[in-house]
């Protein structure tokens, strides 16, 4: 499979505690789909140094692209960036790019252009910026990682921007094929089905509506013609 | 901090791929962070052997509890209780105990007790029996980990079934303060309280209500009178 692989890595203690439920992700996951590259991967971790640096060292190795969102605003618990330069071991300090930007933005809402505000600037060595129509801080990418924002629409604008620089493989397709019978009940004959495809990834999900067991047999692959053929042998074959 | 930490994995291909988004992972924050456990990492992973026990042998040996949800059906993609056993270097076999519940299940339904339901009795020896009240093939625990369903109501109903089971820290309690001001304003102030008060977690997430910037801050402990004097210290300081 010659599509490429990504990891997104979600930064930010209100996700793990319950306060706020990730939409990034999913959001990501779709969006990449879509132009055939593959989410393989998604780690949540806390507002640590040593847990962030760990996880992009990893993930960023491992995978061809590492989107990471959260952590890049004003304040004490806004880490990312420093952590991205760690883990290259590249040099960070506020940048005259990132820093006009701001600074053209602020004077023009008339706003305070403070120290606070100013870390928002600080972006590594050699890191290409993030546009951010929304408020302005820019994200960046440093080698194989685009660092964005956590606020969703954010995230969102972002990561269209990036969308057309990224290396993109064959689009993603999947065919849905609902059989109202449990997956017990088929899960011997999609064996074989899946063993004698192995171009395409089917997943077995069940549903139960109101008493009445069922499965979701979703084919992924980037062949359509080879998802049609296979979704026809599933309804054959089970139904 | 005495409280227990924790970690979730989830496993499967349909989360990662966008066609579903996760819910498990923010009802078990939830009901984690009532009684007092952390949850510190999350990880999504596909359904491959080496992924899931490389997750579950570095996550279950980081943290106190590691849970995981998806991968225990009867079809060809539910892998996750043989990589628990080989995580563990456990034994795994069709187990009589689980064998005889589902076979009782099936009997009363009338439904054929195939192979591939049989598979839903393969448990690592040693390992405990998690109640499943729905559909009734059950999720286990094996050491510190706890191995439930992706199906979101069967999921929950045996996070509740474990609950009383697990070694609980006291309830993390948490208390919002909103300030109608952007981050970047108030950024300076809150690092000051924040690191003079170590024994809370300060998280600080902006909003923009159509056009209008402000912060919502999160004081989060297990000491509500301390909560109380620090949301004080908050409203007074940067209102």
């Amino acid at each position: 499979m010659s599509n490429p692989s990504a990891a997104i890595l979600v930064i930010g203690d209100e996700i793990l505690s319950g306060r706020t439920r990730d939409s990034n992700l999913h959001y990501l996951s779709c969006e990449l789909t879509k132009i055939g590259i593959y989410l393989q991967e998604a780690r949540l971790v806390q507002d640590k140094a040593a847990e962030i640096v760990d996880a992009v060292k990893w993930l960023s190795s491992k995978y061809d692209y590492l989107f990471t969102s959260g952590g890049i605003g004003p304040t004490h618990d806004d880490i990312t960036a420093d952590c991205i330069a760690e883990a290259f071991g590249a040099e960070i300090n506020v940048r005259e790019d990132a820093f006009k930007l701001l600074q053209k933005y602020y004077l023009s809402q008339n706003i305070d252009f403070n120290n606070s505000r100013q870390r928002m600037a600080r972006i590594p060595n050699d890191a290409k910026l993030i546009e951010n129509p929304i408020s302005v801080a820019p994200g960046f990418q440093l080698e194989n990682v685009f660092v964005m924002a956590g606020v969703p629409n954010i995230f969102q604008s972002m990561v269209q921007s990036i969308l057309p620089s990224l290396k993109s493989g064959k689009p993603l397709l999947s065919k849905s094929v609902k059989i109202p019978r449990g997956e017990g009940e088929i899960a011997a004959n999609l064996k074989k089905i899946a063993s004698n495809h192995k171009n395409v990834s089917i997943g077995s999900y069940p549903y139960n509506n109101q008493g009445k067991f069922g499965t979701n047999i979703v084919v992924r692959g980037t062949n359509s013609d080879e998802l049609d053929v296979v979704a026809k042998i599933l309804m054959s074959t089970l139904l």
